[in-house]
C-alpha cells in the first residue's frame, strides 16, 4: 500500500538548511540537459557536470537546465551558490516528502510539484517530486528520475516560430507545469476505469476480494488527494498574485492551468464519493446474500421439520396406536405430509421467498 | 452509467491553444443561423458557411450568430481570427469537457455553460456544452447539436416591441442563460419524480433491483451536481462584478438568474440528502426482512423440536419402557405434545413474534 | 409527503417579467384590507378591488394594504403600475416557489418570506408565501390565503398610543416579519413533541411503522430547513446593511428578529441531529431484536438436538444392543438426557443468554 | 430527557418589549444583594425591594447589584426605568430561553449567559440564565435562583487590596463571566467521567441498557453544545471589539476567558466524537455477539445432524437390512458416529470457531 | 486511555493570575541551565536556583535560560517579577492543560507548545507542555521534565560560526519550535506503523481484540489532533503577523515551520480517515464471517434434513408398508438419499456457496 506517512524524522532537530537527501535514490548518476534558445536559435546539450553546463550558458537568449536525479548534495549546493538560492530552498529540493508549494524570493521563484506515474503492474500511483526554479532568463527543473512528461514541451521548443520560443522563461515554466497537470488527467482516467470495474463487481458479486480492492482504492485516492490538493493553492497563488517574475502575458495561461487543477480536484472528490458509496453498496450486498442464505435454510427447515415430526410419531412403539393397524394408515400419512408441504410452499410463495 | 471521468488526456502536453475537438461529434454538418435585429427590424438567415454569415452582417443593429456543431476546427479558427478571440478561448470552445466558467477579455466576454437533456429511454441526464461569446453588438452562441432550448428566446425576438429587441446583445446573452437555467428546473422535476418512485419502492419492497436504482440515481445526481455547481460561481461573478460589456440595466436580470441557480443547487442538495437517506432505509428494510425470516424459522423450529424429541423417546426399543404398555400412553403423548405447542405459541404471542 | 421539488418548469424560456401565477390558487376571490393610521387616528376598510383601496389612500399618515390571494394577475399588474414596481418583482410575487429574499430597489424594498402552518390532520407542515413591499409611507403585504398570523399586529395597531402607531411603515414591516418568525417557534414545538414521541417508540418498540415515521419526519425537517435557512440571510442583510427605507430606530428591533431566526435554525439543526441519531438507534434496536430471536432458536436447538440424538440411538433396530436389554436402561437414558439439559442450561446461564 | 425545544410560542405576535416571564419560576421571592466597594471600603446588604437597594447606592465607589429570581415583572420594569434599559433588553432578561449574547447600547452593555448545574440524581445538566448589565460604575446581575458560582468572586471582593477592589465594574463583569466559564470545566469533567464509564460498558458488555445510556448522553451533549457554542461568539466579540464600557486593562483578561471558552468547545466536540464512535462500537459489539451465538448453533447442529441421521437410518424397519444382523453392527455405528464428531471438531478447530 | 478531559475545575472561581500548578509534578527538583552566547563566545552553566542564573547574565550577547520542572510556584513568581511577566502569563506557564497559543505583550512574546513523547510500553502518546518567553536578547524556555528534543539545538549552538550563533534570540526561538515540530514527524511515523499493523489484522482476521485496538487508536488520534491543531494557528500567526520581537530574517524560517505544521495536520487527518475506514472494514469483515458461518449451517442442515426425513419415514411402524417388504427396499432408500445429497451439492455449487 502507498506509504501515507513518509519518513521525515531522520532530520528532526537538524539546522535548517542542512542538506540531507530525503527519499529513495532513483538514478545512479545525475544527468543534466541544457537547452539555450531564442526566437531564432536553439541548442541542446547533454552534460555530466554542473560546471560543464554553466560554461555553456553564454547569457544570450533563454536557458532551461533540466537535472535528472537529486541525490547529489554537492551539485545542489554548487547550484545554490551559483544562482544565489536560499539554503532553505536547497533543503526543500532535496526533501522529496515536501508538499507542493510556490515561494517567491527576491530574485527567483521556487515551485515544488508532484509528478504522478501509474504503476500498471502494482496497480498503484507513484509520485515523483519536481522542483522548478525560475531566475531571470534561466529556468532550472529538477526531477528525481528521467521521465517523458516534459518531452512534448521539448518538442515544441524545437519547432521554430512557436510562441514558446519567443516568450520568456516564465512561459516555459508555465508550459512545464501545464504538462505535469495535463498528465494528471490520464492518471485519473486509469483510476476511473478501475473504479468502474470495482463498481461492477460490487454490484454483481460482492466477495471479500472486492472489499479489499475497494479499501486499496480508497487509500490510493486518499494518497492522490493529499498530493494534489496543495496544487490548487500553488497554481492559484501564481495565477492571482501576479508574481514579479511572471509577465502579464503568461498570466492568462496560468489561469487556464488553474481551471484544470480545479477540474482535477473535483474529479478526485467525485471518485472519493463513489468509493464511499461502494462500501455501503458492498455491505448491503452482503446483507442481501445473507438474507438469501437464511431463506434457503428457513424454507428447507420449515418444510421438513413438521413432516419429520409426523414420521417420528408413527415410529413410536406404543402398544395401542390404532392408526398403525389401519390398512390405509401409511397412505394417509403420506397424504398428510404432502398436504403440509403444499401449504408451506404456498405460504412461502405468498411471502415471495421463492 | 454517466462517465464521470471524461477523457482529456489525449491532449496532454500539447501546446496551449492547440485546437483539438474533445468530445463526440453530434451533428454531421455544422449549421449556422444568423439573426440581425433592432428595435424595428429583424432578419433571420440559415447559412452553411461562416463566410456567408459574416457577409450578411452589415453592422447596423445587433447580431446573434448561432452555430450548431463545434467539431469543425477550421470554422472555429476562422471565427477566432475574425472576432479576435484568444487561442485559449478557441481551445475551450472545442473542449466539451470544460467546467462552466465566465472569462472577461479586453473586447469580449466568454461564457461556458452546460445544457442538460433528459434521456427518457435510458433514464439518464445528458449534457451538452454551450459557449457564448459577447463582443460589442454581436453575440455568438455555439452548441454541440441543434436543440430547442433557445426557441422561446427566438420567439420573443420575433415579437415586435419587446424588451429583448430594444435592449442590446448583453440582454440577449442574459436571455439565453436564463433559458438554459430555466430548463434545469424541468430536469430536476423529472429526477424528483423518479426519486419519489424509488422512495416508495424502498419503503414497500426493498429488492436488490431497488438498490441498483438507488445507486444509479446517486451517480446521476453526483454527475449533475458536478455540472451545475460551477454555474453558481459563473452567474455570481457576472451578477456581482458588473462586467464592462454588460449594461447596468441587465444586471438586475442577472441577479434574478443567480437566485434561480441557488434554488437549483439547493434542490440538488436536497435530492442528494434524500437519496443518502434511502440507502439507510434500504439497509434497515433488509434487516427487517431478515428478522422476519429468522422469526419464522425460530417459531417452526422451536415448536417442533421438543415434540419431535418426545416422539423420538417413544420410538426407543428398550425392553422395559412402562409407558409403552399403558393403554392411554399414546393419547397422553399427544396431550403432552399439544400442550407443548400451546405453551410455545403463547410464549411467542407474548413476545409479539406472531 | 411534502413536495420538495416544486414545479417551476412551466415557465421555462418565458420572457422575464412574464406574469404567470405559479402555485395553487388558495382563495376564490382576492380580498383586500386597507389600514390607514397615524399616532392619533386609525381606519380599517375591507374592499374588493384595488381601485377602491387606492381611492381610500389620502396620503396623510401611514398605509397598510393587505392582499389575501395572489392569483389575480391583473391586480398585481395594476399594483405594479401604481407603485412603480419592477416587472421582475411582480413575477416574484406571483411565483410561490420563490426562496425568501430581500431586495432593495430605488424607491421600494421587496421582502419574500414563508409563512408556516401545521396541518394536524396530515401531520405535515404547509408553507404559504408572503410578499412585503415597503415604499415610503405605504406597506403592501400579499398572502396566498387569509391567515391569523398578522392578527396580533392588527390588534396592536388598534390600541392607541402604542409604538407601532407612532413609528412608520418600516416598523410595521418589522412587526409583520416578527409575527411570522415568532410563529415558527410554535411549529417547531409541535415538531419537537412529535420527535419525542418517535424517540420513545424507537427505544421501546422499533417496528417498521416507526421507521416510516422517522423517514417522514426527516423529510419534513429537510423541507422546513430549506424554507427557513434563507431567512437567516434575509433578516441578516436587513439588520446589518441598514437599508435606506428602514429608520435607525427600527434597526435594533430587526437585530432582535435576527437573533430569533438564528435560534430557530439552531433548533432545526438539533432536530435533524436527533432524527439522524434515531435511525441509528432503530437499526441497533433491530439488531438487538434479531439477537434475541437467534438466542431463543439457538437455546432450543442446542438443548434438544443432543437428546433427540440419544433417543434416535436407542431407536435403532440392531439385533445386539446390550443397553436395550438392561432393566434400568430406559431410566438411565432419561438420566443422561436430563444431565445434558442441565449442562446446557448452565452453559447458557454462564454466557448470560438466559 | 432535556427539553431541546423550549416553549417560546406563548408570546408569538406580542409587541416587542412586552414583558412576559418565559420559563419556570425557581424561587418564591426575589432576593437582592447589594455590594458597594472601592479600593478601601466594602459594604454588603441583603435587601428585599429594589427601592431599598437603590436608596443604598450613594454614587461613590462601585456597585454590584445581584438579583436572585427574575419572575417579578414589576421589578424588572422598575429597574429598566431607573437605569434606562431598553424594553427589548427587559424582555430578554425575562426570557430564559434566550441564546447567550452580548449587546452594546449607548450607555450600557448587556450580556446573557447560561450557568450550568449538574443534577447528580437525574444524571442530567440543568441550565440557568444569567443576565449582566454593566452601566457606568454599576453592575447588575440577574440569576434565576440563588447559586454558589459567584461565591468565590464575592470572597475575593471582601479580601482587601486585591485587584478586583481597585479595578472597576468592567473587571467585576469579567470576574463573574470567568467564574461561570470556569464552572463549565467541572461540568465537562463529570460528563467525561460518565462517558468513560459508558465506554467501558460498551466494550465489555453491550446490552440494550448501554445503548439507551449512549443515546441519553448524546442528547445531553447536544443540549450542552447548543448552550455553549454561542458563548464563543459572545466572549469573542467582547475580547476583540473592545467595547467602550470595558477598559483596556480588562481586555487581556477577557482574552483569557476567550481561550477558555475555545478549550471548552473543543472538549465538547471531542466528547461528541467519542460518543458517535461509541454507537459504532456498540453496533459492532452486537454483531460480534450475534456471530458467537450463530457459531454455537452451527457447531451443535453440524455435529449432531449427521449422527442423528445415522441413528435414523438404523431405526428403519426394512426386512432386509444386513447391518442390523451383524454382531458388531451396533459398535461399528458408534465408531462411525464418533469419527464424524471428531472430523467436525477438527474442521471447526481449523476454522478457529472453537 | 488518554485523558481527553483534563482536570481544570480545581481552580474554578479563583482570581485570575492565581498561581496554581495544574498537572502532575514530573521532576523532583527544578533544574536550570543557562547558555550565554554570541558570534564568538559561548558559555553553558547548570545551576540550581534562579538567583544564581540571573547573576550569571551579564547583558552582553544572547541568553537562553532553560528550566526543567514547572511546579515551583515561587520560582515562576520570581521569574515573573524579574522579567516583568504578566500574572496571567505566569498562570498559563503553570497550567499544563493549556492549549498552544502565541501572545504578544508590550516587551515580551509568550508561546505555549506541546511536546509529544511516545510511550512504547503503553502504546500511547504523552504530552508535555513547553513555554517559551522571548524578551529582548533573552529566551526563557520552561519544560515539565528534562527531555532530549532540544539537544540538537544545543549542539548547533556549540558549533562555532553557525547561523544560530550570529542570529539573535528570535532565531533561537524558531530553532526550538522547529525542533519540537520536527519531533512530531517521528511520533506520526510510529503511529503510522501501528495503523498499518491494525489494518493488516482487520483485513485478515477481524477479532474483537482488533476492534479494541481500532478504538484505542481512534482515541489516541483524537487526542493528538486536539493537541496539534492549535499549533497551526500559533505558527501561522507568528509567520504572518510579523511580531515586533521577531526580525524579518527569521520570518522565512517561521514560514518553513508553518509548512511543516500543515503537513503534520494533513497527516493526522489522513490517519483519521484511514481509521474511520477501518471500522467500516471491520464491520464488513464481521458480516462476511457471519455469512460464512450461516452457509456452513445451511449446507449441513439442508443436506441432512431431507434424508433424515426419509429415514424417519421407514422407521414408522405401520402394519402395511409395502416398501419394507421389498428385498431391494433398503438399497433403494440409500440410492434415493444419495441422489438427494448429490442434487443439494450441485445446487450449492451453482450458488457458489461451496
Amino acid at each position: 500500500m502507498p506509504r501515507l506517512f513518509t519518513k521525515m524524522s531522520s532530520k528532526a532537530g537538524a539546522a535548517p538548511g542542512t542538506l540531507v537527501h530525503i527519499g529513495q535514490q532513483r538514478v545512479e548518476k545525475v544527468r543534466l540537459s541544457l537547452v539555450t534558445y531564442g526566437p531564432d536559435t536553439i541548442e541542446e546539450h547533454q552534460v555530466d557536470t554542473l560546471e560543464e553546463a554553466l560554461s555553456l550558458c553564454d547569457g544570450s537568449g533563454f536557458t532551461w537546465l533540466n537535472i535528472d536525479g537529486i541525490h547529489d548534495i554537492d551539485l545542489i549546493e554548487h547550484l545554490g551558490q551559483h544562482f544565489g538560492i536560499h539554503p532553505l530552498t536547497q533543503e526543500d529540493i532535496l526533501n522529496t516528502a515536501h508538499r507542493p508549494k510556490f515561494e517567491e524570493f527576491e530574485h527567483y521563484a521556487y515551485i515544488v510539484l508532484k509528478m504522478l506515474r501509474y504503476d500498471a503492474a502494482d496497480n498503484r500511483v507513484l509520485t515523483e517530486q519536481v522542483s522548478l526554479i525560475l531566475t531571470g532568463k534561466t529556468l532550472i527543473s529538477l526531477q528525481e528520475s528521467p521521465g517523458d512528461v516534459f518531452d512534448p514541451v521539448r518538442g515544441r521548443l524545437h519547432k521554430g516560430r512557436s510562441r514558446i520560443r519567443k516568450a520568456g522563461s516564465d512561459y516555459l515554466t508555465y508550459a512545464l507545469i501545464d504538462a505535469i497537470v495535463d498528465h494528471y488527467f490520464s492518471i485519473l482516467e486509469q483510476i476511473g476505469v478501475q473504479i468502474e470495474e470495482i463498481e461492477d463487481d460490487t454490484l454483481s458479486d460482492p466477495t471479500p476480494k472486492v472489499l479489499q480492492r475497494i479499501h486499496r482504492m480508497k487509500r490510493e485516492i486518499l494518497y492522490l488527494r493529499k498530493q494534489i490538493w496543495p496544487l490548487r493553492e500553488v497554481v492559484g497563488v501564481m495565477a492571482k498574485e501576479e508574481p514579479a517574475l511572471i509577465q502579464s502575458d503568461t498570466m492568462i495561461f496560468l489561469r487556464d492551468v488553474h481551471d484544470h487543477t480545479i477540474q482535477i480536484i473535483e474529479t478526485i472528490e467525485s471518485q472519493r464519493d463513489i468509493l464511499a458509496g461502494l462500501l455501503d453498496m458492498y455491505m448491503t450486498g452482503i446483507s442481501n446474500k445473507m438474507n438469501e442464505v437464511m431463506k434457503v435454510l428457513t424454507i428447507m427447515a420449515t418444510i421438513f421439520i413438521p413432516i419429520t415430526f409426523i414420521a417420528g410419531v408413527y415410529g413410536m412403539n406404543f402398544k395401542y396406536m390404532p392408526e398403525l393397524e389401519w390398512p390405509w394408515g401409511y397412505a394417509m400419512v403420506w397424504v398428510v405430509m404432502i398436504a403440509v408441504v403444499i401449504v408451506m410452499v404456498l405460504y412461502f410463495n405468498k411471502k415471495k421467498w421463492l
